[in-house]
């Protein structure tokens, strides 16, 4: 058909905040032939993927699936099972994904305590427990982990403890986390956590791995009214991802190969080992982005090692830069969201993508790039800094 | 890995109420390397997929794009952006599908008029009038235009003229018809359709084709609250979906490559001749179906072409059987859902599952193995009904 021809797209180096790059195995994963979502086969196969995320949740949680939906869908999971009309619920709010957090919970019927601070710091533990005590009665703390609109690592222990004591379930946006540094979902006792699949994981983007504890499991059997979404009700889906096997929706057959095989492939590096590739080429690209004489959006002390949000050099068409790592180097960045449009960089390593090639690749046209369109900085030593680092661990 | 190890599925012959089997091109398509959802060429697949899907539709809604989640959530969108806290709502309800677009209507908030039918016959037109008599100021009607736990075909003209009479939106459940029967979005005036992309469209589950007319749209404009879910807003990803390119949530991109070579095959194929093969392979299983006695469950007059809904002979253990079509023919069809468990057979024949080989298979097999279980049937006369029909048609 000349109107609509094959679509055959380029192999892009994928450094954005996700989707990162897919490893061929899992490609060849979804081209596995359909099987019915009530197939045996199938089912041993979701048997095994629920193992397989308990290992990378570090759970022992029985309610542990995908959510047949991208990481927003997992947002929306944990907040419309746990939330009822009229509940209070402390959320986070120090960029673009708690903001959503706590747009979503207002859509559930939640009655929202926004604890806010500037974009680019954490959210303090303090002023949640103020949150917690002007509530009459906290159903959840929700925060954010790894905010990518910043590039912020939230400290999560601390407000566990606080949501707990003060009768709360603990929510944890691990979507930019997971697969990527640690989440010890047991250890630090999370209620509910929600992750995705296309960037620590590194499947294609579409589903949402789910954690939720046993005290959560029990909140949601001791509901008075339906979960608003009928699509994500844990009631139903825990149905056909437990032993009962009663069909709620078809799952996305697909997609479910595909994680599986991205999983195994975590399991084969092992997560102390992955979490410590994702440290050392965060902290190769981070001194060779110092070295350029870049500044962070994330404060000291809490950045991310799989994304870096940076400042674009004052003065500069930052959308022009990314238009030319495309089309000149394949190459993807992702731009600042929200306030941050227009003036930020977010430069991720996740998963695949976390690896020392592209480090020097992102590096060395950054550099040039940067060079062209009039910034002076000395050429070459971005690439030492990195290199440096490298050599220390070596 | 020896404890998780390489999942190589079978080729089963998918004759279930869906997932249908996927053509290779669109198994090929999904091992396509990763491209970001903001790229300029996924955006450019972007428009593509939505000029084809205007095609399957029969549309020119500008507002039509596959939803990211199942058909159920294609369903959930539709109602959610519709409904308003207090809206009354008119579903007809004559299966497992009716009732829960019910449900999920009132867990948007609606005030929810089912107008029952008996499983196997069609939802009345007069009913409808009746209960958009007793609304107040209706908002939208929504029926199930092919049953899928029925097998039964739903005249849909009529209602639509009698809910914009009474000045409601129109909503139809298209997700086992899409692809396998006509569906005329803008010739019956539909508000809002919905369909899945594992049934008549032939790719993988993971989508949700949606469409939504001017109407639809100016409705969605004039809502006083927000919509229920967040992830499924169509007025925040209709930024994304539009020209704005607003970041909304990370579109599943393999399964949108999926879904472009689906629509590619459709188109190629044509609506016109698709129809007609649906139609002339479901003639030729329900005479070879009937030869052998077994009854259907829709009314006569009213039976889909893509999907027949049969009991099981007095007497014999249905799953049984249907192991034994998994075991020996590496085949599978559906079970009965709700007060059919244990006691109907749903056979489709949808998409790339509908072919003439899968005709004589299904028949044969089912010849073989009730005859084994002591069900007296004359054998052959099943394929000779079935070969009739191919012989007239020649």
């Amino acid at each position: 058909m000349q109107q609509f021809p094959e679509f055959n797209p380029q192999a892009r180096i994928l450094l954005g905040p996700g989707p990162s790059n897919v490893s061929p195995r899992v490609l060849k994963a979804m081209a596995s032939p359909m099987l019915g979502h009530l197939d045996p086969d199938f089912i041993a196969l979701m048997e095994e993927i629920k193992k397989l995320l308990r290992t990378v949740f570090q759970t022992g949680n029985e309610i542990t699936f995908p959510v047949s939906g991208t990481g927003s869908a997992g947002m929306e999971s944990a907040l419309a099972n746990l939330i009822e009309e009229g509940d209070e619920a402390v959320v986070g709010v120090n960029g673009v994904f708690g903001a959503r957090a706590a747009d979503c919970a207002e859509r559930m019927g939640a009655k929202v305590h926004r604890v806010e601070a500037p974009w680019g710091r954490i959210v303090d533990p303090q002023e949640i427990e103020a949150a917690l005590k002007a509530c009459k009665r906290p159903r959840l703390v929700a925060v954010v982990h790894a905010e990518t609109s910043t590039g912020v690592l939230q400290p999560v222990e601390e407000i566990s403890q606080l949501a707990h004591q003060y009768g709360a379930l603990m929510v944890l946006d691990a979507v930019t986390s997971l697969g990527c540094i640690p989440v010890h979902i047991d250890r630090w006792q999370i209620d509910a956590c929600y992750s995705c699949t296309q960037k620590g994981i590194s499947a294609p983007p579409g589903l949402a791995p789910l954690t939720l504890s046993e005290r959560a499991m029990a909140a949601i059997g001791e509901r008075k009214t339906k979960c608003r979404s009928w699509y994500l009700d844990v009631a139903m889906i825990a149905q056909y991802w437990g032993t009962e096997r009663i069909y709620h929706h078809t799952a996305p057959i697909s997609m479910n190969y595909a994680l599986y095989e991205a999983l195994r492939i975590v399991v084969e590096e092992g997560l102390e080992a992955r979490w410590a590739r994702h440290l050392q080429n965060a902290a190769a690209l981070q001194a060779g982005l110092s070295a350029m004489g870049l500044k962070f959006v994330a404060q000291e002390g809490h950045r991310l090692p799989q994304l870096s949000a940076i400042e674009a050099p004052a003065g500069i068409d930052e959308a022009a830069i990314r238009a030319a790592l495309l089309r000149s180097y394949n190459m993807e960045i992702g731009a600042g969201l929200g306030p941050f449009k227009g003036k930020v960089w977010r430069i991720g390593l996740m998963g695949e993508s976390s690896r020392r090639a592209n480090v020097v690749l992102v590096l060395n046209a950054l550099e040039q790039l940067l060079t062209d369109a009039g910034v002076e900085i000395a050429r070459g030593r971005a690439l030492a800094a990195a290199d440096a680092v490298y050599a220390k661990s070596a």
